[in-house]
């Protein structure tokens, strides 16, 4: 149905992450795709999940921002480039910091859409602008500034891995 | 040892949120405490809190900006007051907003210590500003905006646990 998520093309010593690695089987795993100019990612929070009765915790709510943030700026970066996501070498993106306005309180107990888009580019920093959404109705805005990992670190992790 | 940890008055219906909730097996259950005019918590990662092998995951240390920032703000509220933590109605704040910077990946695998203190109070709310640090070296900085909870929602959610 759906293409593959921009978390399924992350090298494996890439996909160990809480928020977004498919081989961490602890996390939640979200999966990001494009939708036109924005990305979206849809995720129903755990039961446990939970600040007060019926409504979301914050702070998953602030991880779903940060890691659909990270995911969404190695993606506009692939796709600024014209270059497949699974070109080497693999671009990945950490949070070197994370805005959450929390602008009511997030119903507990359905699917939630993560929405992104790109609001600048300097360099190696993407800041991407995201909004979450319980049936409709925004009730989270959120924005991480996201800088491409040194090829550095990069180098170091797959020689770790090997 | 230590005195009852700010989470530990709580009365049950506020003591099931996944970060700070002593009633969420599932959940962080982080404990913070005074220090002087600070407040302290000491929250360890579990291994699978990874970002990349060897550092945090940053939703998770967003987590702990968070319950530590809104902990700490009902602490200061009563503190304010010279009122006991377990005086009735119970003071409890959510998150208005949430900033956090990370200024360096946080290592996996030790302790870490988050600090809060009081920035700011504009009424019914409370700005905690607050670092991480591991093995004494500051790797994150935050900002938690926290807001008292209407008594309107305090009493719908005793109600509801009754």
């Amino acid at each position: 149905m759906h293409a593959k998520a921009f978390q399924d093309y992350y090298p494996d010593y890439f996909a160990l992450c809480y928020g977004c690695g498919r081989l961490n089987e602890h996390g939640l795993q979200i999966k990001s795709y494009w939708d036109g100019d924005e990305s979206v990612c849809i995720f129903e929070p755990r039961p446990y999940h939970i600040a007060v009765p019926g409504y979301v915790y914050g702070g998953l709510l602030a991880s779903l921002i940060d890691c659909h943030g990270t995911g969404s700026a190695a993606a506009a970066a692939y796709r600024m480039e014209n270059s497949a996501m699974e070109s080497a070498p693999p671009k990945r993106f950490l949070t070197a910091s994370l805005h959450v306005d929390y602008l009511k309180p997030t119903p507990l107990g359905i699917p939630l859409e993560v929405r992104g888009k790109v609001k600048e580019i300097r360099g190696r920093k993407i800041v991407i602008s995201e909004t979450i959404a319980a049936d409709g109705m925004v009730t989270v805005r959120g924005e991480v500034v996201a800088v491409e990992v040194p090829e550095k670190m990069v180098a170091a992790l797959i020689k770790n891995s090997g």
